[in-house]
């Protein structure tokens, strides 16, 4: 499998979990997953990051994640190797490379305050990865830790592997402003940059510059639709698909209930069996179905209006 | 002017502060946006919130805003009155209940950790302020608060002066379920619930049970629309106004841009003379007016083809 | 190895990981280390937590130091399990019993906000425990979650498995004496207390009831004498010995630079051949080296002074 | 009365706001305080900070109790100006600058997270204050924002109205250490650093080259002795003095119950004639009294016997 490169673009969709009803790992889910999503035109996955609930699973159950997806899928597959020691992602970066990953995704700890802290953690990621690419994951909601623009550059600058930001600070448009005019200028080297956020701001951050996606959203489609219209230079038709969809991305940016959503329409779709979280983990009560439901009809309705 | 009551329904809309662009306030904007708000149809308005720009006023800023408004407006005005100190709050409470107001809002300090924490503060804070009516600012993003659904019930069993609850939980939904379950039991009493967080999940909080809106957006005709709607049972319609204006409410959801974004639109609209938020605040690039450009446009052709 | 029980009393000292310079394990240094807390009299020791360095191990580096410690120890060993997800914590748990660890100590996760969410939590570690002893770790300023005395009444009446607290409240002196009212009161099983914060507070702690220290300190035998002299009723030889060492403590307290004064003077005694933190960890500046020899230089004196 | 200079040096001790029992500002125990603090040898006084419970009075009540301790006091008079705007931070020093403060103190908002975020915010600060001198609160426990050595350099430089540093990061030693090596290479301009944090680490902090310290402590004649003494090279006495003082200080370092314990003391000195906090705030249960009667005790016996 070719590495993870500067030139990525598109989709690299965030890839749930399937567990059985009774918290065991579904892998008969696990292989149509891979199979939708590739169906649905995405150009790459990312696996083991939160919202793929990796936090819960053993660290065997995750290495046999990665096998089973990384086996099985014909585009690129990052892995999210966040860690609280460099030993531990080192471990756990080489264990998922050898399996054939394309790269490895690290968030910093919550403890970075300083522009420096940031910067002399991610030169340590670089040291401790050795020649495996991995994506910067700036994610300021959860991590705590917001990575100003320039500091990116600089970490770009000296750490020839990150080659790519996962772009997920918000409000964030500024961000990729700022780190665009920055390689533009020939200042620091071009990197790709996919941002997150469920896809909330997607069509304005790539007219700002980005070069794709890597969220997750029940519907793939949207973002490969949003991303490819964009590229084309059709923007209003961009932003037609991406309104059809903006009730329902809405609904599963709520933490918690969000992921459940996602699931419970994954579920319906009939690609993964079960719509069940592992423990501890949200469930959608009688209401909460009532209202996915709703949005689910009014989206079918628009998207037929629109004809996409 | 009559006081806020558990009755209380529909949008109490948050007030801007309109400033010249030399940070001065504004007092022809002041004016004119009371009487626009009015116009659109909201039943309330909120002053001294966050998204008023209230921390950047001096006290005697904050008061001379507070008399101007309630003078002016022929609907109630409730008062942000959070302080550090109970003094501080009940010199600023009594100041404007003088004035006319119809209640003042407090949110908790982020000191605040246990549940008995929480009912100790909003029982002082009863006390503090006597015949008060008040709302209580729920708002976990900002003040980093979590208070669970049985502490307000709590605090609204041995608070008679609690009246209303300014929901911005978020995810919230089942909050509101929570409350309207414990006063549909009789076991507490129903005070009014209006929701915040911009009105983006206003139409699934109005299915809950939401007596309305206590949020800012540039339309205020928006969370009037879906109010409205939603009360008089035409679910589809009260989302299909939702819809329209969905892209940009979003929009104006970015942290500190946000607050510019809406500015622009209402100087755009001829509310206010001058956009500009005072010192410290955050400024549109050109590349932010064009997206909002982008989604007025839009926006303007979508409800022209809902006839809304 | 008996179970740990709600009996439990003195000094369960937090053992430091000792690394070679090149940041491997030393082995040789782990006996020795054993070896040490033994002959200064502690009762239990503590392992696999944030001050033993532990989230910088691999898994399989953390298990084979739980098992050459617990197989060389004659005293009981609390293993810390701490995981994002109840399999993960389940899986490490159930490895380190069997290899004849005294129970297993488990801190809450961040997003832990209201009281039920903390019962909630405990409850389901208990389920997922089975019969393993554990202790509740209560440490709000490195988790951020606050739980109230009662809260943690519930989960000691509910939760049989649960028979210690390792207090690390600050300030929580009024926190022992609430608890201990409980119990005494009968309202709750009375469970051991054993007090943490670098044992800043020991003398005051057990005066409130606390049943001893379950803390790191490069002098263990400070907390054992304070606990020791308090538990026969001497308490002003407790607060002598506990005030010849508290300018150490204090200075140990440090964040970061703390545990490597801590490593470098426990290899000035001769227990681990080299004071290195394991990267990324912080290093004794020539100034922070100079603070320490003096601070040790006035202890012994101090300490001949009153003949301890 | 001259202004605040970087060649400030010695106590400015954080005054206590006396209260009657009632809540009333206790104006007789005010003036008696800012004379026992002048009998007691400090160089300089800072009012209106967190722990003279400033943000429980209101704007009037802070006003006079600037008034009053300005109009009596014979040292300089540092005062806190915090506020959420620039505005309000303007308008309260302007106001205390014309009754004779020789300088103000600001920290910054929760909501600075990177490098360039807290130069902008302290630049912006140094235009509002024009020729005001003041002091950079530099308190991460409290502020949540971390202010690298580099970036103090950069303020310092292009801002001349920074006259002094208020040091209370934890654990800061080393801050200090890169502050003065700047200075002495002759890279910045050199400030005055007083240090805070209650005194805990004051020996020490004077080692790296602060100039006294800027905190509160029932015994000002405390860090009077330790910075006089490291001042005129007594190293040892220094800390002799320090260490007989420590238990009490390390007991006043406990957030809320601190200062009950501190106003205790005081009011036990004669001083104040209540210790009675305004609400909300802490008081002691009959456990902490005898704690700190213990203290109290034992500081007596251990002051004689060093001879001080």
């Amino acid at each position: 499998m070719p590495l993870l490169t500067e030139a990525a673009k598109g989709v690299y969709v965030i890839a749930v979990t399937p567990f059985l009803d009774n918290g065991d790992i579904d892998w008969t889910s696990v292989d149509r997953m891979v199979d939708f999503y590739e169906e649905k035109g995405v150009t790459g996955m990312t696996i083991l990051g939160l919202l793929g609930e990796a936090p819960k699973m053993t660290s065997e159950e995750s290495k046999a994640i990665a096998k089973r997806v990384i086996g099985r899928a014909k585009v690129p597959v990052v892995v999210g190797v966040t860690a609280p020691g460099l030993a531990a992602m080192h471990e756990l970066a080489d264990s998922v490379m050898e399996m054939g990953a394309a790269g490895v995704m690290v968030a910093p700890p919550w403890t970075t305050k300083t522009d420096d802290q940031a910067y002399a953690f991610y030169t340590s990621v670089g040291d401790a990865l050795g020649k495996t690419p991995w994506v910067l994951q700036d994610y300021p909601l959860t991590t705590n830790v917001t990575i100003a623009p320039k500091v990116i550059d600089r970490i770009v600058k000296d750490v020839p592997t990150c080659v790519m930001l996962k772009h997920e600070d918000w409000p964030g448009l500024s961000k990729i402003t700022a780190l665009r005019a920055s390689s533009d200028k020939g200042e620091t080297r071009r990197i790709s940059i996919l941002c997150g956020n469920g896809g909330l701001f997607l069509p304005e951050e790539m007219g700002r510059g980005a070069d794709g996606a890597m969220t997750g959203f029940c519907y793939p489609e949207m973002m490969v639709g949003v991303v490819a219209n964009y590229a084309k230079g059709d923007v209003e038709r961009a932003h037609d698909i991406f309104d059809a969809y903006l009730p329902l991305v809405r609904y599963e940016q709520q933490q918690g209930i969000g992921l459940a959503a996602r699931k419970y329409v994954l579920a319906k779709r009939g690609i993964i069996s079960s719509a069940a979280l592992r423990k501890p983990g949200g469930a959608l009560s009688a209401k909460d179905v009532a209202d996915v439901e709703r949005l689910l009809a009014r989206q079918a309705k628009r998207l037929a209006e629109i004809g996409a």
